[in-house]
């Protein structure tokens, strides 16, 4: 039994979250995915955080399960390498997914060589300017809304990296689907701007102005249009609740014994609560009483009476918290975690690919390479070079 | 020429975003996307926002381009027909996306009509515990070290739910691609808690805990490990400003001829700005030289001097704002919008794919369809029903 996407070989010429995430999501479902960089790193090689011997952990993350190819990309020589293995032979090859999109890595120069070329560039924004998630972000609409304080406030996650990530491996897929049925090649182009902007479309936010000609203002920690808050309990800890359904709902109601004060609230207010929209309106009214209920027991007790009228509900953590409290977490208990000795840095538990294949076997997860571990051995296989060559192209600084 | 995904055929059976964005991301690279739904709707029909006339936006947003089927999947002759749907012929159909999962769609018994049936099931949590997008985040970690206050701070962008749909599509053609290659289905399962926490897994989170014994605390605005930050402009705009590369750093010492005093930060600290560390270390000290210099420019001299030097920056904008300024959301300046007549509510810009395939037409954006509104076609197409056939559905209530 093989991966499911066994044979597919992909080159990646990377920096930060968004472009290397796409790689490594390709990597985890079994494909070879190598990752070329400039001798000694590129862009992203020492970003945060490191470890107290400067080894970055960012850079181990996102690049699991590849190779790593070096070459002294600053000049032709280098330069010609990388076109190499970009464009050598192999059904299932020929596919480059790149954010750094050079002058030197031309689609259509690198199509003479390989005409079933499949090129994935992701860019900062469609019309050339410079981006990045942060800046995409900010523009987006969703700093202005979030929290409860009257100034703007910056996600953490980069969330339109690590979408567009995702969206990369789509399009790799989508291509190569297309090339096996066709035979035709393609260069497929996206953008965070883009990903980020199309996201607020779908979600609603574009329509909502332009049709309701609402600008929607922020809800603080209140989930929009149907029931969802933080609330505090005795000992301190802070649960999420929803009840988006009306089963989620109705086991909100029981699990908190609310039953009476709701249906009170309901002809107060001559509404039915079991309308979404009606929670969401009022949602003041219906917080006043689930907190009153949260802020007398501890969080032990509150969780058991949630999980036994399964309420959908989740305690806030830290990420030492994730660790050290969430099952999910634990390699021993959810196999799309293992313990990964780490080259350079030590053992932890490291993800697999969230996607689990029931036929098939999951793809061990196994570190990030030493940068340039694989150049000789990608080189061998991909070139047909000999131990000579290689050593020729070292002595001259090319790998 | 033909769009990337011509000739797939996907059921879905879904609500609320994560799964129907899935959907929808194969349905805009040319898939037929069939989403059946209880007659009347499903769980999300209404969700919020919602038109004056009480449609939702919502629903239209994350249902684009799809074909939709009603039935009364509360009775087994409804259920009988989705089974049918799944499982009828076709070389790129016989796949079904999920993240409702009824015990009535099971993949063993579904199998035995289609060995080779492809299903994807979405699921809130690993373990089978409820779990939604916003009491996943919570457990993530995120919204501790989001902001400034000492407070938890939700998300406002379900960004989970978005990851995981991209995820969803890369699954389908994953397992598709498996599929061609050994004529082998498969059942592929995946959560928003494991999409959520290999994430942060990725990002470094996991191992800044077990390997540094960080507990990463909020930082506010200040982008993590480099310098990246929100400043105010003498007219009361704010904008998002990054210097994560040398190149980046240099343009905005540049831009705000602030060089003299970086030059005696360095020399004050014992440090080299140009390295992302000591940026970090040095945000507050480096954030008072560039906010005095914004707060006395109004955001048109502000954007000019970045734009001439290749800042990496942008401005934060409302939802209103994102629509009525950005370029990018513009039909007429950016191909991947279009100006879209959403039946039941009116024309308005909604976005295709981000992804851009050079040599294959886009795929027009199209709205989402009235619910149901392609029953007859689809059951007539599919089953092979006649008109009598369909009458008699029809008054049974089955259709």
């Amino acid at each position: 039994m093989t991966p499911p996407l066994d044979g597919l070989r992909v080159i990646e010429g990377s920096a930060f979250v968004a472009a290397p995430s796409g790689g490594m999501t390709l990597a985890q479902l079994g494909a070879d995915v190598i990752r070329f960089d400039q001798i000694g790193g590129g862009l992203d090689a020492r970003r945060w955080p490191l470890t107290d011997g400067g080894a970055s952990l960012y850079w181990a993350g996102l690049n699991k399960g590849k190779r790593s190819v070096t070459a002294d990309v600053r000049s032709e020589a280098g330069r010609s390498i990388v076109r190499r293995l970009v464009t050598a032979p192999g059904d299932d090859a020929g596919i480059l997914v790149t954010n750094l999109a050079p002058r030197w890595l031309d689609y259509e120069q690198l199509r003479t060589h390989r005409p079933d070329l499949i090129m994935v560039v992701l860019r900062g924004s469609p019309d050339g300017s410079i981006a990045v998630d942060y800046t995409v972000n900010a523009a987006a609409g969703y700093p202005l809304v979030t929290g409860t304080a009257d100034d703007v406030v910056n996600h953490v996650l980069p969330a339109w990296d690590v979408v567009a990530g995702t969206l990369v491996a789509t399009a790799v897929l989508a291509a190569e689907r297309h090339r096996t049925r066709t035979g035709e090649g393609a260069l497929v182009e996206l953008s965070l701007a883009d990903v980020a902007f199309a996201t607020a479309g779908h979600l609603g936010h574009v329509a909502e102005v332009v049709v309701n000609d609402d600008d929607r203002p922020r809800y603080g920690n209140y989930l929009y249009g149907s029931f969802g808050k933080d609330f505090v309990t005795v000992d301190g800890h802070r649960v999420m609740v929803t009840a988006l359904t009306p089963r989620q709902w109705a086991a909100l109601v029981a699990a908190t014994g609310s039953e009476a004060a709701m249906a009170e609230l309901e002809t107060e207010l001559g509404v039915d609560l079991t309308d979404e929209g009606a929670r969401f309106a009022a949602r003041e009214r219906i917080a006043e009483i689930l907190a009153a209920w949260c802020a007398v027991r501890p969080l032990d007790e509150v969780g058991a009476a949630f999980d036994a009228h399964r309420v959908c509900w989740g305690p806030y953590r830290s990420f030492r918290g994730l660790v050290e409290e969430d099952p999910r977490v634990d390699p021993e208990r959810n196999p799309m975690w293992a313990r990964v000795e780490q080259p350079g840095i030590g053992t932890y538990p490291a993800p697999g690919s969230p996607l689990s294949f029931s036929s098939l076997p999951r793809v061990p997860v196994t570190p990030a390479p030493r940068l340039g571990a694989d150049t000789d051995d990608v080189l061998a296989e991909l070139l047909d070079l000999d131990a000579a060559d290689l050593a020729a192209l070292r002595s001259a600084g090319t790998i």
